[in-house]
């Protein structure tokens, strides 16, 4: 059976703290050494550089973000581990996609839009401030995504519409240039370790109460100290219930380990020592990183060199891609068989289509988008796919009895009406 | 003296006519040979691939235009001859330069603004049907001039507008980055010599009236046969005003040759010897051109060869720039040493900026834009770029005494006066 493919996308940027270790770094770690699966772990620094314009701070950003991923224990030899900008086949295949999506559709885009809900809440001008970057960022993602034929990307649920998109763009290059492009799913896991950071909040960088993973190990030690505890003196019995320390302690101890520092709660430690077998716990697991992180960012050829080699290993399936799918659309060698040229490409390209997904509920629906990737109408849910493909093959009839379809924003039935007729046509 | 260079895109759809011949490929090809020039010409195949989506038409289109330029005796040893899809460089330009390109300048784009009334016209989405590929075109076609730091853009006055957002996607990098990139000028040609069609309009493909350049030899006898003359008969005298046939004949002839033919006129030639002298000085020119386009049609492996020649000569040029670019936005080697980390960037990005320019008139203006690109106001002509820098070094201090300018749509004295007062205050 062929490998299932996993593809992740890094940023560049920030500084990875205890909550991104243990929600995100380890799990993905992790995830890479499962069998049947192949790997891609990309440093997104093109993305970088929509928001990013410090030439400097790109630099060192991506070398902290490489380093990162390598001491936290990824296999550059075990998986797929390059930078994006060192494949110029992605832009490459931005273009080819760039020519197939609909601008309709990155209008659509949750980041877009909310860039223009603000300026119209500021009563400024849509656009103000928003750069083509922005704008055309759906459609690189798609680019890398599809570069690899990526089955499964995971991503929190505020992702999963670049997903969705990735997938439309895919099916609209499928429709006029034959199945080449392999329709990638999100991989959504909704439940992603939450750590609280020092104040008891969620740890974030936004909240100022976040702890970055690599630091000196006296730093680490007063920043735990830090975290915030109820009053209790030494002796009174603790809560672990709502204690920010026992959660991220439960977050890297074993589950024998956890019943230790539980015990020790009822038993009446005091807040002082709790910490300090807090601070020893995480420091077990991050000391050997550390050092790791260390000698690496002392050494930040040996980092490129694994870079390179990453992009070596990533182009070795890029570039004979590339080379299918320039093929595909006519940039060809002159020299090349040419086929008939034909005649019919603007009715096809005009037809609307049909698209099945698979919903986070488990069940099965499809959808109605026109020739522009426009969302025309949306089905309830089947338990099989086989039921909604029959549910599409009797629409695609022009038979709507016993059919219920849900109407997008400012569709009507005559909307729908057209599509099925231009579809039944077109048959 | 450095040459000046030249940079031109050739479209590869549809067959060249002789209103093509003589209005545009004649004179690029007799202007590539201009002393103190450089010259590039690309085959625009990835703009063709906004329109086409046909792959056996792109392929064919290629192969018929390359020939064609091939043998009407472009040089490829003395130009740069190639094709646009053979520089990875330019989608990954595209890439920078879509960073810090605002969206708000492509919304102004006049192909898409076209697109957009159309569609408001007929009562439809405005961007039903647009693809995101007409929408990101001027970036692209950014990068095709930017790439090669081309001075000189022959084009016509419609499209004049793209080069002024080249120029502007330019500035905008430039200002964030370091003035690396060339401000490119549009060269903008009045004169172009328009030739009539067989019914006396216009020479054009979709009068249906055009001659091709490249047919076999009696097929062009039969269609300058078919040239529309007036009713006189063998022995009147004819009248050169407003003759087709005269019109396109001096498109060919010699003086000494037109002369002729005016004398042939005023003796009464009839119309059918007066379309043999056509037809024999046409192809007198043409006949030549045609065998070596044959063979070369024949021979597509030949054309590749120099377009694979050609790409190498141009990538000799791109690969190394890009390299610089990269840098200069922080795509950096690892291993190379990092500057410090500037903090004043997003300050810096965030300025309206002053553009200089000369108009058709011969004058000098300036226009004074937002940080996101978008045209605050316009100055009326100067004498010397000299006058326009004083005024401008004028407004930079926030003096505006004396000073006129004419604001854009929607743009009021508060806000002239906000940006100004924001260079001032960044000075």
């Amino acid at each position: 059976m062929k490998p299932v493919r996993y593809l992740t996308g890094i940023t560049t940027t920030g500084t990875p703290h205890l909550g991104n270790y243990v929600g995100a770094l380890r799990p993905a770690v992790e995830a890479s050494r499962r069998a049947g699966t192949e790997n891609f772990y990309f440093l997104a620094d093109y993305h970088a550089l929509i928001k990013c314009d410090d030439p400097a701070r790109m630099q060192r950003s991506t070398l902290e973000i490489a380093a990162c991923w390598l001491a936290i224990g990824l296999d550059p030899e075990h998986v797929f581990f390059y930078r994006q900008s060192d494949i110029p086949e992605i832009p490459e295949l931005t273009w080819l996609l760039t020519c197939v999506t609909g601008k309709g559709l990155l209008n659509r885009a949750h980041a877009y839009k909310a860039s223009v809900d603000k300026n119209a809440a500021a009563g400024i001008d849509a656009d103000d401030g928003v750069t083509a970057g922005l704008f055309m960022y759906p459609v690189l993602m798609a680019a890398d995504i599809l570069m690899f034929k990526a089955h499964k990307i995971p991503v929190g649920r505020d992702q999963a519409q670049h997903i969705e998109m990735a997938r439309d763009i895919a099916s609209s290059f499928n429709h006029l240039y034959g199945e080449l492009l392999v329709l990638p799913e999100a991989a959504i896991d909704d439940n992603v370790a939450l750590l609280p950071g020092t104040d008891g909040r969620k740890m974030s960088k936004s909240y100022d109460n976040a702890i970055p993973l690599f630091q000196p190990r006296e730093q680490l030690r007063k920043q735990i100290a830090g975290i915030v505890t109820d009053s209790r003196a030494p002796g009174e019995p603790k809560q672990a219930e709502g204690s920010a320390l026992f959660q991220i302690y439960e977050a890297f101890a074993s589950p024998a380990e956890t019943q230790q520092l539980l015990q020790a709660y009822a038993d009446g430690i005091s807040w002082a020592d709790a910490k300090q077998m807090l601070f020893e716990r995480i420091e077990r697991e991050v000391a050997p990183m550390r050092e790791r992180y260390d000698a690496l960012m002392t050494n930040p050829a040996e980092i490129e060199k694994t870079l390179q080699r990453g992009a070596e290993k990533a182009r070795a399936l890029a570039t004979p891609y590339i080379g299918e799918l320039r093929h595909a659309v006519g940039l060809r060698n002159l020299a090349a068989q040419a086929a008939p040229v034909k005649k019919d490409k603007a009715a096809k390209a005009a037809l609307p289509s049909f698209k099945q997904y698979r919903e986070a509920d488990g069940l099965h629906y499809f959808k109605l988008v026109d020739a522009q990737g426009r969302l025309l109408a949306q089905s309830s849910g089947f338990a099989s796919p086989q039921d909604a493909g029959r549910t599409i093959a009797q629409l695609k009839r022009n038979e709507l009895t016993g059919v219920s379809l849900q109407l997008a924003d400012g569709i009507t039935d005559a909307d729908v009406a057209n599509a099925l007729s231009a579809l039944d046509a077109a048959a």
